[in-house]
């Protein structure tokens, strides 16, 4: 993955687009890889995601902008490349709980997620012990009352400092303000402990006890500034029954979460997610 | 199935209630084939289901109720018994749309349902055909604008005529009203075109695909006063991804909800389900 | 789907291919709505699915293969193309069990499954009625001891009279000899009644059942000589428990047949699945 | 579930064993939690778990046998009961890879796994550092060629003085000898990264990459003489497309293994599973 170079690009459907990418690719010495693309007829977009082999491929971060502008313009294109290297640089934010951390970390280390970790941030400390474990700095940001605007710039600060290019909610309980979410745009992804938009809120479990559900589910979404109606990334449920407590239900809920939050945080490092329309484009 | 007994209990936990019921059963020489329980701590209610082989068993039901009404004073039991024998019997109640209908009619043609299945009734004509070739009588009963009542009635009456136990609503696009849901607690089923509590209402499958969920789901439940509300009995969900259509939605969901109403149809043929505090105690 | 052709490529891997077809496709007037590529690094192999739209295309059923042929020249490639219309023409083998057909039929019916389907044969007479009542010509054609040859060459006479395009294998139990398999390469469809390879031969429910699995699967493949070991289309499975006997688990198995075997037409119906190394590539 | 004692009974089915069971405990003053039974009509067993509320009891690990073996003699019973406390004395065997292990570390951390955790042993050192973090003793014993009898004796005599209860083997890629299985039978629980019986033998993902299939699984199984071949506790399985290369199955699998395990684990613990004619039966 380290050597291939992803160019997502987003424009309004017309005809020709693919052939034009794949030609600009082939005219510049490179080799398509993958070439996903989505047609959303009910809004007349065009999404597209296409793998470059580095090897061969005339351009590089310096020069690709420069040739690939006339097309971008050409076809109204939003677009971005990745190049595979130097790594994306995540940060992960957490309050008490720490199973989706210890999860992220166990595949950071297993070379599953192919990212630079250099940075936890709690607003409480309880986490600090795993951070330390697992050889990464942790930050602690308490948030006091009536003060969260101050915590925030604590946590920008730090981001900032580490040069963290998405941020990664791993079970944080704080809401966090539209200040802070517009200044990471589809980077912060949450994971939310419910089968969205079933049991949105605090206390889904507790909710879907009372409803008697047969299945609880989880959902890992970029956050916005609508709390827990951002773009849906990934999602699973699995059975529950009359005989799971409320407890039952937060274990299998745990299991979930770490799951589903770990694949999307999979598919965003690969950058496989498209966002438009407070919808996923997912090419997995 | 058809040579066991069902007997099924709620009450007051307390100590000794397997002990009291399996010692009557083989008091009256009867063989326990089963013997599931549930205790919900948080109210302290007791659900007990008991399969009873009934070769052997010195009761019948002319005699049953007589010697049983001690145990249940002294438990303050609510219960039913069900013989395994004459079948129950089954009305399906439709609208437009035939697969679940097809799905049940498969079902019951291939014994995997053990029910009698007098009556079909559609407010639209359009599964006749469907009835006329599984040779199940097939009634209309148009719902006339301002005279639903009219024609809850004759549903009603006709549901009588057959005489009929129970009755399942495989696509029935009306909403009943509380007369006639009174008329049948915990003994009409629902399928649900969505994962409830998510996207309860109309058109599930548009509102999915306008939030842009990676999963869609099916429940079957009792149906109640409150729309949509009543105890979920069977739930199930499958990926979806941007590349559905409303149309693809609608199709993975249209297997689903044939899954899910004949999970929830078999379970209460079966005497499985106990209703309490507006969820199900399923001994599956 | 029907104003839509499917052209279907595969050849050793090279640079410049995608590029190469679609400013094909883009020359001659036609807009490329889909592009789904594969490379098999292991075997050097590259699959590509590329769905055109007809409307605008400047080619059709008569002028596209001399066109294109220099380019399969240039790439040594494997290519079929489908026009979408006349339909594909779907004929349906059973023996005893209906379950699997009735299925097909009604997703014919409802639409979902974009076919003609002139043709319904059983080896034995029990599905007739079935076909009947759907209103589809059924052909009885039994296997005498010692006489299988001639009966394929009854149902291969048939199959050219009905012109079908492929034959589904709706719980046929019979095998089919090589001399009939090589007249349909990759044009039959089976559903095993397992998790293959787990449980392959005659009776894997009850294999399952013996073994005290915790689920059950079910396999569709086409149809090659090596029975059972076709390549693999689709697959599911469905959790079990030690309260199932085998009657659960084959009516379990049922519905997951019916499932998977209508999953697995879908996907040839829409052509998206290539074959090499006895492997499927699946867009789907 | 410490307050809880566990009765586990398996024996000839006939009349009357859940009342006499029931009346037993009543008798002597306790609360029968849950009952649950299971009678297999093929061998003509019946096996039971019956829950009791030690509060109120009037039996304790010291009286209980003698009360009791009337019964268990009378029923021709094998029976074992587990008063809840002191804990499960659990160790587990690793090689090199170290997810499961790491699952299973947080679980017990996190008091998912009520389970005292005094050895981990290895037959590589790879995971000492994991055992150290987590704060429990790891013993590294390799094993020498030709000479695993010695590293085995190795093994027990740390078992033993770990006063181990039952072993879960986290990856172990060594294959126990008869003599070491026989030492605990039905204790030693084991997670094989496939979906038994497909794939069996040493590299599943390899086999099930090259047949193409379109899932895969794990399998965890109590360890018997018979490789690969024990008693199957728990199961599940993952999809998978040609997209996936040998080492997206082995990640996906990875995730499996360490839910599958974990599941299997749970069930032990809470003594949920009975063994018979090298199936189990799971009480959950």
């Amino acid at each position: 993955m380290r050597n291939t170079a992803r160019l997502l690009i987003a424009c309004p459907d017309q005809r020709g687009i693919v052939a034009a990418v794949a030609g600009f690719v082939a005219e510049h010495g490179g080799n398509l890889l993958d070439a996903d693309q989505h047609t959303d007829k009910e809004h007349g977009e065009f999404f597209m995601r296409a793998a470059i082999e580095r090897e061969g491929f005339g351009l590089d971060r310096n020069t690709f902008a420069a040739a690939w502008e006339p097309m971008a313009r050409r076809f109204h294109m939003q677009w971005s490349i990745f190049w595979g290297q130097p790594l994306k640089r995540m940060a992960v934010l957490v309050s008490r709980q720490s199973h989706c951390l210890i999860d992220l970390l166990w595949r950071w280390k297993s070379n599953e997620l192919d990212v630079e970790l250099p940075l936890i941030l709690g607003n409480h400390p309880d986490c600090a012990d795993v951070a330390r474990d697992a050889r990464v700095p942790f930050e602690y940001c308490p948030v006091r009352p009536g003060d969260k605007a101050r915590q925030e710039q604590q946590v920008l600060g730090l981001l900032a400092d580490a040069k963290a290019d998405f941020l990664v909610l791993a079970r944080y309980m704080q809401i966090l303000t539209p200040d802070f979410v517009r200044t990471m745009p589809n980077r912060i992804i949450n994971i939310h402990h419910s089968f969205l938009p079933a049991f949105a809120g605090g206390s889904p479990y507790k909710a879907a006890y009372e409803r008697g559900v047969k299945m609880i589910g989880a959902t890992s979404h970029y956050v916005t500034d609508d709390l827990d109606a951002g773009p849906i990334i990934a999602q699973d449920t699995v059975p529950t029954s009359h005989r799971d407590t409320i407890d039952d239900m937060v274990r299998k809920g745990r299991d979930l979460e770490r799951l589903v939050l770990a694949r999307a945080v999979h598919l965003h490092v690969a950058d496989k997610i498209l966002v438009s329309n407070n919808k996923t484009v997912v090419f997995d």
